[in-house]
């Protein structure tokens, strides 16, 4: 862990994104953060203004400029993946700590990662896989932070337990059927986005080829069958997922696995029979887990459940630079 | 009235758009149509199919062909208003009736029209204007009836009545506060139709500067503030419109005055005291009005609401339809 | 079949409720049909009037009245299984019709029918599935229709033709992932139903003991993983379904099956790869099912889709009412 | 301004509705802030979970207790107006300051309040109409502060200081046209706020009748048109106001009036000709006001939005409990 003098520079890059929104608001509400470049590559972003920033972010947006952003303590990257494949290896070849968002830096495998994320290159050395709550040691000693992909986050938030634990019937795979908000689909207008086709719809896309598919089976290390929908609302995912457990496994078991690994941890909340659901999660960064379980059949149910732009995005990424720079990691946060 | 051999042959211009869609889907279901031509100007109408569609209109989509058009009995226009001008124009110099959904023809004055639809031309001779509760007889002999914009529509059923009576105080002008879905800006994606800005929200737009204060002054007869916004559900407008009454005017005269306008009126339903919903006019022909009087004050409140799509739309153009050829009005409509 | 004299004399119980006013609605425009009695057995039914049907429904509301019902030709039930399990068998002992939308006939093994539905009895001789596009020959000579759930309508017609050509492993189970709007939880206000509650939220609930898995599994005869989820929409049911095929199972071989059971079915629309969405079956009789298929790991997701109110209640009710009278099965139904 | 050792201890009478739970999140971050007493009236507060605030609020949930609440430094009433008018005079009488939320103590005038809140009674001594950014003083030295209703705050706040510069035409009088979400209806499931009958729809309510007329007129000082819609979201404020200027006004007067009355407030953001929207405000304690003007007609049309259980309730609450402490007043609320 580095030690650096209070307040910290930092620096955005995509800060126009709802992502990128999101990061500036939080980090401006940090106590210990001094937001010193808001950066937009976007050739329009002048023409996009971010009202709901008025009044919390008192500095500029600026277009992307890498020399300005080599000068901060820590950037947060919130581009396209082929943008910060580039400026993450930059900047860490520069000293600079990344905090990205994209996912460009989270498949350590070359091959899969080239399937799913042909731009990107080799990890640098010291990236660590930014799902605190699993490697929070990694990420401590970081020159480079991939958080994970929002509906990664909250299936292996759910799965990781059990599969460490030795509870799971790894032969039958993993089915993880998430249902997503719109604001994971981003900020460019498109027919998939456009509002009329939204409302009062549900959607499901990239069946057995999205590409969260290879971060999941790489931390799971069995198949994973992953099915996303867009359901009409804004923020928030659920997923339920399906899986089978060992034979002989008790309710017990698995409820000793999860609260094992999640007592301490201060955003995972476990609700156990009473199910999750987006709402008492939208707006935090917290991440809620429920289970039902029939040991006759051996079938478990469990939902998880996180908002996608703050756990799933911006609010993980500022866990992760607190955890990489010794504070209390719900600085900002709660 | 003119006199058609059954089934009748209408071909539509602009088939793909969503007003577009629901007159393919009304006519289908029309027991004395044929839907011999539905035609889409956009270069990508083939890539944009329409599923809501199959196994309801059985024909085939087609680009906009003007010789073909040429050919049926009856056009329907769902073209922005450059190409309804002349489209339009040339169709009724042909001999084909045409039923215009854009807002070509419905401005007489000259001035005015090119103010608010620079691109259209002098209204053709026999142009109606397609409101059918108030202008029936000049539809039935009209070339060419133009129907109402959506927001007119609502507005001038619940105010025309009572200015016909002379119950308003012209002098205090008419308020109307218009909340609309977001289908009514149509089916190109754009900031202002992407999901997540919408989802939650609320916002107005045009204020104080929207063409359809011309239609509605036209009508009325007197200043019209009118702001609309957008709310977050697809099909709908509600309008709470804010007038001054007559010195003297007792809540008697205004119940009178609308039930003599629409008690024999099948698609306009007078709610009194219980004032509509959108819920209750959704994927319907219904206009719904209600509304509430204080005679100490002479303030008057009435509320108005339909279908965009429908009444402020398609379905109007059917009902228009239905008087041109002489069918009972509610055919296809209920 | 039997042989009515037109119109035929139908009657509604449980006319208020959601599924009951949608009956209303598609019987008034039925050409065929005399809505004589629509009745509420709700005390309070008065005070819950139904502005949507006014001008569609020219008939009374009226208190529940067994004797006038035992006087109509078929009757529709859309009251809770207590109810319609005894006035359906009392109404078929006096020789009228029934076409029932409750679950209390659905289960034929009276075990699991006590196990889900205590109150209700024995089936009724001539008692038939009311599937029509796959047992259309027993409603045809029926004495009572029971109408599938929404739940199992969507599943089953997707799945039972699979099933049926021996394409599934049935050792591997099915599991069915619902998205469902609100309206499939009725009129009564609960905290689980509240605006508030479910805006911007996502919820599962019944997970692993819903009652519909009796019926799927009676159907499909093998193991059915169920959970249902709340989606902030109003009307709409997507399914999400998971199951593996047996070894050898071609691409050809699904598609094939899939064809060959609805090619001919007017209300059933294949969307191959391109998957259905609730908005193109919304206030429809359709159900629309899409599928994916990777052959290497036998996975196959299958996508249907149905309005809750139409095509899984009261469409597909008007629908098995057509197949009792022999009428076009489309009636009042596109 | 009292002066209290830090922690402050405060106790939330109401904690477990919508406005009181946001209530107990905010003071729950609040740096000088020690929650000892979370109570609710309802019967019912055990079978009501309060899942959002799990790790946010750490404390136990209890029943009201009078004696208790009168131990702390200062209490919030988040209860309906009559439990609060009697409760709130106690507390003031037994030395702790109070901030009351309902509408128990915003009318000054004895007649006007028992016609609107008949279950109340005179105003205590030191009583502040809690409208920070008018009333900073009488705050900072009250007894008990009222919070005003989340409607007028909205209209207040966009027209106070043009109704102070002398800018309105008064004898025009004001109209007040709202759009809110549905949690301003609070909690309790009834028809009004059943999803499926808000979903897709826009309903008006309260026409003429609403009793915030009451509070919006004793500021403004005239005639006030109020009529609030639901529209289908859960937390926002939209308000579009009608109002004639006094002859001669010109833009930059109106302009000059709003800006010299926020330019220094923390709260309040002028947006000018971009109107703002409820996306920009939720889930924080700004109120967002822009306008346009004709100066040839003398039509205004300001548009003002806030979250209703922020700005409108829970957050307008803690901020004025930072003018009453002496804190800065963004603590807890940015």
């Amino acid at each position: 862990m580095h030690s650096y003098s209070s307040p910290i520079k930092v620096g955005v890059a995509g800060a126009t994104g709802y992502a990128g929104q999101e990061l500036v608001a939080l980090l401006s509400r940090h106590p210990h953060v001094n937001v010193v470049a808001a950066m937009s590559s976007s050739a329009d972003s002048a023409a996009r203004p971010m009202p709901r920033l008025a009044r919390v972010f008192n500095g500029q947006l600026e277009p992307l400029d890498r020399d300005k952003l080599a000068g901060v303590d820590i950037a947060f990257l919130a581009v396209p993946e082929a943008a910060a494949a580039d400026l993450g290896a930059s900047l860490v070849h520069a000293g600079v700590k990344v905090i990205d968002l994209s996912g460009a830096f989270r498949i350590r495998n070359d091959e899969q990662r080239h399937r799913w994320y042909p731009a990107t290159h080799a990890l640098p050395a010291g990236a660590a896989y930014g799902l605190v709550e699993h490697y929070r040691d990694n990420v401590k000693r970081a020159s480079l932070v991939a958080c994970p992909g929002c509906y990664p986050t909250a299936a292996l938030l759910a799965v990781l337990p059990l599969a460490n634990a030795g509870v799971l019937d790894a032969s039958a795979g993993v089915i993880v059927d998430a249902k997503s908000g719109i604001s994971g689909a981003g900020r460019t207008p498109s027919d998939r986005t456009h509002f009329s086709e939204n409302h009062g719809s549900v959607s499901a896309y990239g069946v057995l080829g999205h590409r969260h598919v290879a971060e999941m089976e790489q931390e799971i290390g069995t198949e994973v069958t992953f099915v996303p929908h867009l359901v009409p609302l804004d923020r928030g995912i659920l997923e339920t997922i399906y899986v089978k457990t060992a034979p002989g496994t008790t309710a017990e078991r698995i409820s000793d696995a999860l609260h094992a690994a999640y007592d301490a941890e201060p955003f995972i909340r476990l609700t156990g029979d009473a199910l999750p659901e987006i709402k008492h999660v939208a707006w935090t960064n917290f991440c809620d887990i429920g289970w039902r379980y029939e040991p006759s059949s051996r079938r478990l149910v469990l939902v998880s459940c996180l908002d996608n732009l703050v756990k799933g995005a911006a609010g993980q990424a500022v866990q992760n630079f607190n955890v990489v720079c010794g504070f209390d990691e719900r600085t900002a946060l709660l």
